[in-house]
């Protein structure tokens, strides 16, 4: 058994909770937030203890792992913690909104032999696990090209999108780790061009609301990516990976099964409106299958930090309106 | 060159007309029809003769062969004189209403060596060419059901369907030529049902607007096939062959290419609102080259007779409501 | 919290169990199964208690509801016993494979007022609780036709075949009560034909592994349903509704999410293996919330019996070659 | 009857001056080509005359528009000796590969009155006209973002390729008419990236076989356009526009019309391995209904000019690697 302690019961943390206590080979030990009142009632309906000091969860030897899912502004300290008391982490995206202090985090944990994972979950669809496996037996030949697109429903609102880094740091992000993961190489060289075009009163000053980042790879190999907050059809989240030898698609199903048959055209459900909660729990399984067999987590830190590194350049390309270069070794 | 003489400057006649003078081994030497001023203005049009009386065309000494697409009750008729004067003929189906009449022309044919060619058109879209192809090349391995609903866009003018001889003569056997063909079996046995649905007062007596077929082959392979007069949503003609080594689907392309995603769904064409007129051409062609190269001709004035045959069976079950044997060699 | 009395810890018994142990209204009272060593690990894993004998189920008084899982030679008796003692209850199809036997049943049941659901699961799939619902709200208008195709992935074996009595009483009997309940409308006739096409050494005596049934509606609205023991693509099960204003269907997600464009077509996921169990849990919840608010159970036992009568008509049908009528009020 | 000088009697000219012959407004009254004997053939077949000398074309008195199929170097010429002969004026693009030439040519047009319908053909193919229609007919409304993939399935010769200006002179070109066209607005920046992907030994030196081009436009909408020189599964031309209100796509319809469920999934038809020459019967018809009419010609000398300063800014940009402002007002 794992015993967790996690930090956050906002959102994702209430995700997360749920999935350590179904987890069989979990359970969920300590739970800290500084809503107090939030982590009570987690923690009461879960059967988990919820101390009103964090020390306290630093201070038990009863934990096994720390599962960090609290607010961004939180998270480096969480994970300094985490790692100075040897427990393996899974830390929600991002490690911090200042790659800076990113940066210092990595360098700190290189001084210690923690597992730390970072909490890009798209790897755990199970459409992009089959892509990536499928991909590497060699179902498009040497990848030439990948197009992304990826749209929100509905835009959150500006009080969130303001805390969030901006499209590039927030959402385009998870791209920044899923593609190199899915194509087994990294980028060398980011562009990115933006334009405020759905709601310019609902984008925190220097966003954008639609994006489009090229990467270019050192094999040649070239991929778009497109981001929109805003898309009236739907969640749209679609991949195609183009190579030598064909492509593989991957597309939202529809949102119900029938397809109706009318006088003006012939009808089947839309994407859905939210975004799946599956990969939640894989992402969590796969940290706990990591750890318990001593195996190297995946997403690591060096993940997390290298996805952030594009943004920041992304984010630097779209000031100066110019492709920007990636270092090869961070 | 083969040089044709076309009885009929009606719809059908026309098509004819105008694949005949397009076609690179024919042309059109003469146009008779009842309705002279009709049969005149085409003749003119296309650089073709046009007797006054129909003797004129079974004198003619230069006649390679023979295209009857007059109304259904001249058809006997015609094709007996086209078989008389030995001429290689291509008859609009049905070969007549009266499957008595029908019976005694294919017996007055076999005292002839005359190649005639019964216009089941259905047999030379591209779609069927290829399914029949393929499962003879095992796609499906053994064939154990056919599948197939075929429905019209909209109902025909009662005074047409009250010469149509009904919904299983007039429609219902295309499918009772095609299936048979496509599957290389015969059926055994016909069960028919069917009902006034869509409009009674546009439905002769006795007839139906809505039925179901359900064929019976000597391997123990089942057919349904259901048709309809009116389909709001265009013309319908889906069929699927399933066998113990998968499934083979046709369906209509969509009306046009275009896919938009809206709000409440995403909404493609719906099927065309009338048939494609390509067969008409290509049954031409084959009938031509077959003629040419002095191959057996298909479908033959047998296979058209073997389809009214299963029409019969399905008239005379639906009005027994009992399934009705079908004689293996008539 | 509805307490329940289990009968069969099997593999429908298992499911059961734990659908009500995860159910927030309900939980799991007693287990009971001849096989008691089954039936006492799924109690302890599921904290149930586990009698040695039956009539300590039925003396007990903290039993709320009864499900009746075990086989289906016991239904008719345990179905008795929990109507005469009072409590609602859930019973899986069939009845009784005895036609004779379930028509006493059901007359025994005008004698108490007590709510018995027939686990026709089918009705709970998501997709056709939406279809019925279009169809009432006049998606395709006034209904004209349905027709269904259903084959498993891989045939069952002979022992479980020869006890299930036959393709049109274990199978096609699903769709005996669907049809009806989605287009709010009994057969009046039925036809069945059949053939032994897959592996007749797999086929009990007098039975066939792919049949077509043909239902006649009083309102002359006709539906089409095919059953096949194998299908090597996966689980088929396709239906479509067609009505005066257009056509609803439905068909099986592909197995996976991913479209693959290669040299030799494009190619996406065949259907799934084995069908979903999501069903299983919306019943068991629908068969709750009735119960708990005093609504009528449906499928009711009346419905299950309905189901039945037209499976025993089939059967007829196919035995004699010619259709057969449904009495109206059974 | 517009009678026409067809220049050009290679694969271009022999699909125009068939055109011409089957047009019913048209007739083809000359053709020349420095390869006399290709003219002669066609010219022969179709029944046009077939001067020895160019001159004598521009000297006839009975030539009222011309065609301009010719090898690429020949079409500034020509175009001049059209415009001012005053002749209406279909020219194949591009004008010239050289752009300084093509501006001459425009400068010099200002001082005529003449047509002249540069060859974009692509806007002719039906589903881009019924993309346009409903754009503006605001089925997506506000137009925010284009996506747009098209492959060739074979790369052509090098020789031919040395001859072609390159991918994005060639190619991408089409894109830059048509998507200006398609949503109304010229793009004001252009950053193009490509790379040597699928075989360097036949790219020639300077271009690339894989691009990506980001146009921006002054509303803030964005688009992709990503091109290649080969796909496996055949030509992949699929274009989508995004907006506020939904998304229109079109995608090249399957090869052929059959479905083939199999045990290792369900395959449809690949895309073609030739482009549909359907649209340059469009573009001809277009062409002599605007002549005949008096109407505006579209695309217009001025609109090829365009596309071809687009392009031009494209090459500029991958050569430094940095986005390329284009000019309001050329």
């Amino acid at each position: 058994m794992m015993r967790f302690a996690l930090f956050g019961a906002g959102r994702a943390g209430t995700i997360h909770a749920n999935n350590i206590a179904a987890h069989p080979a979990a359970e969920l030990g300590y739970i800290f937030d500084v809503d107090q009142a939030a982590a009570q009632r987690l923690a009461a309906r879960l059967g988990a203890r919820c101390p009103q000091r964090q020390e306290e969860v630093w201070q038990a030897d009863d934990v096994d792992a720390v599962l960090i899912a609290s607010t961004t502004d939180t998270h480096a300290d969480l994970l300094r913690k985490a790692m100075r008391a040897g427990k393996p982490t899974y830390c929600e995206k991002p490690i911090d909104l200042d790659i800076d202090k990113v940066s210092a985090v990595v360098v700190e944990a290189s001084a210690y032999d923690v597992s730390v994972f970072v909490g890009f979950r798209r790897r755990f669809a199970s459409e992009f696990q089959q892509m990536r496996r499928r991909i590497q037996e060699g179902a498009v030949g040497r990848v030439e090209s990948v197009r992304i697109v990826a749209r929100d429903f509905e835009p959150a609102a500006l009080a969130y999108l303001e805390r969030s880094g901006g499209l590039l740091r927030d959402k385009m992000v998870h791209y920044f780790d899923l593609v190199p993961w899915i194509v087994s190489e990294r980028p060398a060289e980011v562009y990115a061009t933006g334009s405020c075009l759905i709601d310019p009163a609902n984008v925190p000053a220097g966003d954008v609301d639609t994006a489009v980042v090229l990467l270019r790879f050192p094999s040649g190999a070239l991929c778009t990516i497109e981001n929109a907050r805003r898309s009236v059809y739907g969640c749209d989240d679609r991949i195609e990976v183009f190579g030598s030898e064909g492509l593989l698609q991957s597309s939202p199903a529809p949102s119900h099964p029938l397809v109706h048959f009318t006088r003006t055209g012939i009808v089947q459900g839309g994407f859905s409106q939210s975004y799946s909660e599956e990969s939640f729990a894989n992402a969590l399984d796969a940290f706990i299958r990591a750890v318990g067999s001593g195996a190297a987590v995946s997403p690591s830190l060096q993940d997390g930090y290298h996805a952030q590194l594009i943004a920041e350049a992304a984010v630097e390309s779209l000031r100066i309106n110019r492709p920007v270069q990636l270092q090869r070794e961070p």
